[in-house]
């Protein structure tokens, strides 16, 4: 081994540590490269990690309540009163999944995401399926949050309404390009907005409640027209359960703590599990009290004013500094959120891409650290929805939350499976697993019951939203969802083919090559004909020039400049009476390749020039491109592009 | 040589004269490839030589006058009353044309477009002037007849308006498909609609001229309403210039009876100057028939109904079938000098690359023996135009007739100056030029002012034309033409510096490569890698394997699989902290390069995986490529693809 420089002989060369990569657009862009030793390794307490990974969830109260409103609005404001109740009937649902995924917290200190979770557990079909559900949430995390953040605004400032789709694109391509950059905030950056936005969440909600105890906070004053998915009718059950599927929203986000148990400090688990009850905690009241609240002032569900801005300025009496605090806050939050996806988008699909079930390219670290192909795709794929939607929370809504409950529920059904399990081990037994180690859990019947139970109600919550948000969208999902997991499955097993047709498992060896054949290809005898053919010789002696005539008079041409120039070589010409060039040739090349003896291998030469400018490339013919193109698939033919630089 | 199959030794191999292309989507679309063998050789009479080369200047007669009038309008309807006088002007301008074309004729029996003229006469630049003055004509040719085609349809069927564009570009490419199949009609198809439309046109005028003398042709009934290109003011003397240099564009396609001499019967010359003549004379006798009507009937210029729809109407009595038949066949004729810009845009392209001015492609002669790549450009430039303008004749004449009027001059110029150097032979001497042998003319004089004279005029005419067009449009086209000539000369440069750089004259020998040093990259071990080792040991002894690692782990790995499998070659690992792949291993080929002996050459090898379906070329990395773009100007570096062959 040496140190610097490049010797020849065998061994490991390290680079340079000095050695810094060349400055580009792109460096000026994202930042400059980072070295792999650069990545970092850093802990978080509970007040830092609740700001990390509480935006997701926590930003959903910006949207939920609207949300069951638009819904309820189709049986008249009267059915206004139900939202409540509903809320109620939700944030239930939102205490079983947390005590059910504070277990997983524990059970998997690795990192506990419903993908390991369903992998280790469940098997492939399950985890690639919870992959798919978790991936499509990540997009719609990203287009939903953005456009409700760019709903605000508008909110506070009605002129950008136009314009909305726009603003939507914007933020998520910047983003995106701050997470090109890799953020490597301390997580005090994230504690800033997070905690801004509760401050100023609890503030409303607060001056709320008493001016409501105290009688005088009214109603909205000049409210916005109101935004009506379906056409009236009554109150029935099927708009209860709607009305219930589109406040579900408010439950996205939860599963992010366990996505990230590893960044807490030690105690780890216990940090993550107290980060995870708080988180929920805070997001029930934040939830509850708003939808309370906004039944008390009349709100009503708007494209053109969200229900946190007429909330915010009945509650502080007018469109004040304290009104547009709180819209900004929540844009900010909104805008945490889908970074929050751009963070764990990429991690995902190259933890599946490392699984052999997606492109491996999404396995590659940027030149500042981050998987770019991950992010690039997400930001991309979000662009367009919001594009597609014309960043429409209400049209987007139908899409979300199926693949946060179907991956909720294969996490605790994974997780119940492996209570089981862990129940009949005998004690003191470990089973060691790629994230996690398996022992006897003397509670484990209890806790297989409550994993169990959340399974059952996340898979219930599942099908209500599936069956009630059919039409409004979610058939794509459902449509989107099973075609993924194919897609994911052909990957692998395009993968695994290739892994067996390359293995050396048994593989003695390959015969020996005992002849090169080589055939030159001539357009016409010039220096760089020679050099082709100077190259051609050195290869082998068995050298064949082959001309393809298109014009009589430029074949006789050849055929005298070969001679004199030929070095004796055979010359071949072809005719072309259909005036194609790369056709006749492989028809020969192919009949030779079938006349071939073993041990003897086929190389064909095309002479290339080279121009210092790229831009004169289209001055000449690409002939080498097409021939490799027909004759890659054949066995035993190597195709040589041999260049020859020209000063232009 | 041997009658069929490929034998190894040298010599010429004729196909099996059987051998028929295989069919594909593009046969059943274009027809089937045709032998170089089956060019036709036919000539065609006067009559028959009218209707091939005649369409182009004939259709001008459906929109010069509305052009005219466009311009007059400006100054109010009493303005139209110019009309006249202007086209007596235009047509006298077109009787010195033709003279001097018919001159022309019979110097150069073998094809005496204006490019040929000027480059035999006038030196390399003018001739590149005239040729990018022609290539721009033949464009608006097409964009022009075809939307004048289209304004026609739509008078008659006004409800048509709002797919005019669409209609248009379909004419276009229905057009170009037609070339591209490869037009060897017998002259006998472009008769009928020729023909055809010389009967409607000469009906309709005869009509028109009785009902008028006898009192009873009456006004247009129901008017269009009036298209208006510029705020009204008074009759200028450049307002009468501007709608003269409109007007010219009835000359537009005068030349191109001299383009196509040889299709003419002997005594050619004879047979192709007695055509010219007749068509100048009834475009001349139509065009001020036309004027002198539509001035008697108050047409107006419009974009909702051409000025030959009003006359047609008025003069038939109705909307009734004969009108009908009098637009069809317009439109029809229309499209016929569409066409023929569809077979001299190629013609000259090819010439001009023969030249070297413009990519050699474009001498290359497609499947059905016409030159398609030129065909294709010329469509898919005219469609992008009509586009632009929206399918508006107005909007596209300030473009026309520049280029023609420059074409017409350097080819007079350039025929006044044959004459000079004609008179200063001595008889029976003669100088054989590339198109046409020069001999001493005893008319030598006459003729050197007849056309000096054309020249004259047409060079006033483009003049006028530019300055009263240039704000309307017409500076496009002059900021175009230097451009194109800069771009054709450029193109030039490139070529003959290959030339020079490719030439054997003087060249002794290459040295002889002695030694060949083949590195081997390698980002794993498998059955792919040891076939690529397999081929790099056949071609040398020297064979340096070469990994970059990007993680260590891997890099142990292949260590000690190459220790197991590497047939004894040398290893090296390039350690690689940024994660990148192809520059560190650029830098080490470099440094490799740079300690090179005399006679050694360095070859790399990429193994690369082949599978059956090219859907799954995405899912592995393309090294190879990124490589070549970047080794690729190096001299003395050589890359080869080994393809390993993978069942899916």
């Amino acid at each position: 081994m040496s140190k610097n420089g490049y010797p020849l002989e065998s061994g490991v060369l390290y680079r340079d540590s000095e050695y810094k990569p060349p400055i580009s657009w792109r460096s000026w862009l994202v930042g400059r490269p980072l070295s792999t030793a650069d990545a970092p390794h850093q802990t978080i307490g509970k007040a830092i990690g609740l700001a990390v990974f509480a935006s997701d969830a926590l930003s959903s109260t910006a949207y939920a309540t609207q949300e069951i409103l638009v819904i309820l609005a189709a049986a008249g404001t009267v059915a206004f009163g139900y939202a409540f109740p509903i809320s109620i009937a939700i944030v239930a649902l939102l205490a079983i999944v947390t005590i059910s995924y504070e277990q997983t917290i524990h059970a998997y200190p690795g990192g506990g995401g419903a993908y390991i979770v369903a992998r280790d557990n469940l098997g492939e079909i399950p985890a690639q399926t919870a992959g798919a559900a978790l991936l499509t949430d990540y997009v719609l995390t990203v287009a939903v949050s953005i456009s409700s953040g760019v709903a605000q605004l508008v909110s506070a400032y009605p002129a950008l309404f136009p314009f909305r789709v726009y603003i939507a694109v914007g933020m998520v391509l910047f983003v995106m390009l701050i997470n090109l950059r890799g953020v490597k905030e301390s997580g005090f950056t994230f504690a800033i907005p997070t905690y801004f936005f509760l401050v100023m969440m609890f503030l409303m909600v607060g001056v709320g409640f008493v001016r409501y105890l105290s009688g005088n906070l009214g109603t909205v004053v000049d409210p916005p027209e109101m935004s009506l998915l379906h056409t009236a009718g009554p109150v029935t059950l099927f708009l209860i359960l709607h009305a219930f599927s589109s406040g579900t929203t408010a439950l996205t986000g939860v599963e992010a703590i366990s996505n990230g148990i590893t960044a807490f400090r030690e105690p780890r688990s216990r940090n993550a599990g107290l980060t995870l009850i708080w988180m929920a905690s805070i997001l029930g009241v934040l939830f509850l009290s708003i939808t309370f609240l906004s039944g008390r002032i009349g709100a009503v569900p708007s494209e053109a004013e969200t229900v946190i801005s007429q909330l915010s300025r009945t509650a502080f009496g007018a469109r004040n500094l304290l009104y547009l605090m709180m819209i900004s806050a929540t844009t900010v939050i909104l805008m945490m959120a889908a970074n929050t996806a751009f963070a764990d988008f990429p991690r995902l699909s190259a933890l599946v891409a490392g699984d052999g079930f997606l492109p491996r390219q999404l396995t590659f670290r940027g030149s500042r650290l981050v998987y770019s192909r991950g992010i690039i795709t997400l930001g991309v794929i979000a662009s367009m929805l919001i594009i597609l939607f014309q960043a429409s929370v209400t049209g987007l809504i139908p899409l979300y939350a199926i693949g946060v409950f179907l991956s909720f529920t294969l996490s605790q059904t994974g997780m119940a499976r492996r209570w089981r399990k862990s129940g009949h081990m005998k004690p003191g037994e470990e089973i060691k697993e790629q994230g996690s180690i398996l022992r006897h859990d003397p509670r484990w019947f209890l806790k297989m019951v409550v994993n169990g139970l959340g399974a059952c109600c996340t898979v219930v919550v599942m099908f209500v939203f599936a069956a009630t948000k059919f039409r409004d969208g979610a058939w794509i999902v459902l449509v989107l969802m099973p075609a993924l997991v194919l897609i994911f499955f052909s990957i692998h097993r395009h993968y695994k083919s290739v892994a067996h047709n390359l293995t050396l498992e048994n593989f003695g060896s390959l015969p020996q090559i005992r002849r090169q054949r080589v055939i030159l290809l001539i357009s016409s005898v010039h220096r760089g004909t020679l050099h082709a053919l100077n190259y051609a010789m050195s290869l082998s002696d068995d050298v064949t020039a082959v001309h393809v005539s298109i014009d009589p008079a430029d074949a006789t041409k050849v055929q005298a400049k070969w001679e004199r120039w030929g070095n004796g070589r055979r010359l071949v010409i072809l005719d072309s009476p259909y005036r194609l060039l790369v056709e006749p040739l492989i028809e020969y090349i192919e009949l030779i390749a079938n006349r071939r003896q073993a041990g003897e291998v086929i190389t064909v030469i095309v002479p290339h020039f080279v121009t210092d400018s790229s831009l004169t490339g289209v001055l000449h013919a690409n002939t080498a491109y097409w021939l490799r193109k027909a004759l890659v698939p054949q066995k035993g033919i190597v195709i040589i592009e041999v260049p020859y630089q020209i000063e232009d």
